[in-house]
């Protein structure tokens, strides 16, 4: 049936848009080249009912499709297995910007838009679309949606799931579910929305999406405090949400060692402050001028000063100290490989938990992986961390890998779990965690899932071997 | 098996809370007395693990279930139907508040705590739980929850669903699934928890849920403006929203009729604008002090008199005043029982399709309806129109009600449809609005949800004959 299947997908969406052979690794190999398959054919449809055409010719030969957006997904669960069996959909070439609604503060957009392609349509309306991640340069909106993407402003305007209102979906039966509403109240029935968003391609394809906007905020203020510990930062937290409220944008936490690799490795960088055990972000976004913004921010700084939370603090004196700050705080990732290959884990914890997890886990790992040097970092106003841990200096970190990977990610779930907090805060499932879902997602929520799963895909097309 | 179910039930809960015969009328008829039912036994139990144990009770004799709040729906969604066969439970002896994580912004508390008692206990910690409608004084949690409750702060807050971030669910086969995350992100499998948010019931019965808390607002400030349009309200609410940011966490649009209605029967209650085509209510929540908060509501508004969209505003200088101007937008639904039965719509449109609506449908309800009177008012700020027909003027309202009611849901709800608006857009589906939903819900989506709803109750025992 497989072989049948080309030439009708060629008629679908032309002979030039079906890729096969080789050289296609940017479809074939994931980002942080992990995984490594080879696809049946490359398609790329133009179009949301060529998506359906596609999806109905592969039921019919029984052939699976891969979803596949911009291809910066962390999980693996983007790109296709090693059977040469599997359909790859890239969506890149559904890139239309369908609507703008200034008075809703809505904006229609298709699957393959890249996210920085969408802010900067909602800037020139003045409005904001407030999503905004590392790979917001080539990630797409619907990868963003289909794996229900985070980010540094998830505090003030929520994950991607909290910024979508409607959603086109292409079914696994090769239907388009057309629920593409700007409404903020709909209560007619099961939220499906909320179902596709998150499902990471293996319930349908996401084709289109219609988007919150907001006003863009007159002024921003980014500032750096230095930290004595979790402790204070945590307190440095509730004390600016009392004090600036919705304004609060984002709460950055970065540990002393993540920004000396800055350091070392991006020596060019300005760090303002002196070295502390740990430094904070935060970034406001208010509709005052940007002197009162900025009296704000101080103020809050200089009451925690007070109370003795905060030792040093720098607030931003101009955009591009701001971007400098920032610039910071991203360059951590950078760094890291830098130094070489490391132990991920994308955490989130109940924000009350997670000082005493820092220190307890400090400890557990010292023990099970002597000298090995932990890079905590992450968005300490929703709870999630990137916790990772870099082989011990000048020791052979594939070697380090090998030996320790495993257990200590046991380790670090074991007490992330314990605490309730998740094993996979905003990277999503993919391929890479699917057993650790099973092992540590609750049985009878699993269950769901699975029944979910079966019932609308019944013959289990939809990017199969993910999630569940 | 119905006949042995009540001795099953009663060694469940105790025999004191399983009631049966007369004067049950408090569970078995709905709050606007549009349904009334006879149920088999009404059971109240105490715990959620006797709620999975008299489900289970009820699965093995195949009786179906009816979980019942504070039984204030608007939709027949929580009374059983005059069968007799069918089990009332009732969770309003589930009541308790589990915890509140301060640091964390967060509360777990059990389904049957009435929203008011929610709120309170916030409040009791210097936190905000921002839901908030007419019924809070009887409804749960565990109802607003199931209904995806809106009311007039979504605007800032969102609805129901916004506001959860953790649910434990009974399953309709009887195990509990326990996942009362109170975690921001979490991206670990499909999202189950606003599955079960709005579906009535229907998926199975939540006892529990983690809600986020906000800090409360330092100062709340409430303004009236009267504006000729609702255009010029509708630009009203963008230069709002533009220069109070989110801040703006009220906005409700009232027609003139629907407060001379309220000045008829409620003559005691001061109406401090002259009365105009339509009348705002803003409400703002900042962290300023009152005074400032004040000067900037007055801003905005002298901004829109300037613009020629105001033309007259009132600020509340104190509490009281405040309170007085929400409790005229809150007597509107009594003023209009007072004046005699009316046909009610709860509907949605994009924002920027509003004025058109209220235009072309005085239009068409003039013909259709000669001589009836349309009271409208709701949440403009989030496109929530509550759009209702009173009988002419000396008319039998109960005639008037029996030939024209079916007819004008039609003409409204092919309209909204027309504009890609919802027929419910914050009371839901329940008994009432399930034809509706099966010939206007898009088939594709109708499909799934009865799909879903095999998958996960495949016996058909929770809540039938609602939703799908």
């Amino acid at each position: 049936m497989s072989d049948a299947l080309v030439p009708i997908l060629q008629t679908i969406v032309g002979a030039e848009q079906v890729l096969q052979g080789d050289g296609l690794d940017s479809y074939e190999v994931d980002w942080r080249k992990r995984y490594r398959g080879r696809a049946l054919a490359v398609v790329r449809p133009g179009q949301a009912d060529e998506v359906a055409a596609v999806v109905r010719a592969c039921a019919a030969a029984g052939v699976p499709i891969v979803p596949q957006g911009g291809n910066t997904g962390l999980v693996g669960g983007g790109v296709p297995d090693d059977s040469g069996r599997q359909v790859l959909m890239s969506l890149t070439r559904l890139n239309g910007i369908r609507q703008i609604d200034a008075d809703n503060l809505t904006m229609t957009v298709e699957a393959g838009c890249v996210l920085q392609a969408v802010q900067q349509e909602a800037d020139a309306h003045d409005l904001l679309f407030p999503l905004s991640l590392a790979a917001e340069g080539s990630c797409t909106i619907g990868g963003n949606l289909a794996s229900n993407a985070g980010g540094t402003q998830v505090l003030r305007y929520g994950n991607a799931r909290e910024l979508c209102l409607g959603l086109e979906v292409v079914t696994p039966q090769g239907e388009l579910w057309s629920a593409l509403s700007g409404l903020r109240k709909n209560n007619t029935g099961y939220d499906l929305r909320d179902l596709f968003i998150g499902s990471e391609g293996t319930l349908g394809i996401i084709t289109a999406a219609t988007l919150k906007l907001f006003p863009r905020p007159a002024s921003t203020v980014t500032a750096l405090a230095a930290c004595e510990s979790v402790e204070a930062a945590v307190r440095l937290l509730g004390l600016a949400r009392r004090r600036l409220g919705a304004d609060l944008t984002g709460f950055e936490l970065m540990q002393r060692f993540a920004l000396s690799l800055v350091a070392q490795h991006f020596p060019q960088l300005p760090q303002p402050l002196p070295t502390a055990p740990w430094t904070v972000l935060i970034e406001t976004g208010g509709t005052a001028a940007e002197s009162e913004e900025r009296e704000r921010m101080s103020a809050v700084l200089e009451s925690a000063m007070e109370e003795g939370d905060v030792s040093d603090a720098v607030v931003a004196s101009s955009l591009a100290q701001s971007q400098g700050l920032w610039h910071l705080r991203e360059s951590i990732p950078l760094a890291q490989s830098q130094e070489g290959l490391n132990i991920k884990h994308d955490i989130s914890l109940p924000v009350s938990d997670i000082a005493g997890f820092v220190e307890r886990m400090a400890a557990t790992l010292a023990q099970a992986a002597p000298g090995s040097r932990i890079v905590c970092f992450g968005h300490l106003g929703d709870g999630n961390l990137h916790y990772n841990l870099q082989a011990p200096a000048g020791a052979a970190a594939a070697d380090f890998l090998a030996r320790h990977e495993s257990r200590i990610n046991q380790l670090v779930y074991d007490e992330v779990q314990r605490l309730g907090g998740s094993f996979s805060a905003e990277h999503g499932i993919g391929a890479l965690k699917r057993d650790e879902l099973a092992r540590r997602g609750s049985a009878v929520g699993v269950r769901m899932m699975r029944a979910i799963k079966d019932a609308l895909d019944p013959t289990g097309i939809m990017n199969p071997g993910r999630v569940v």
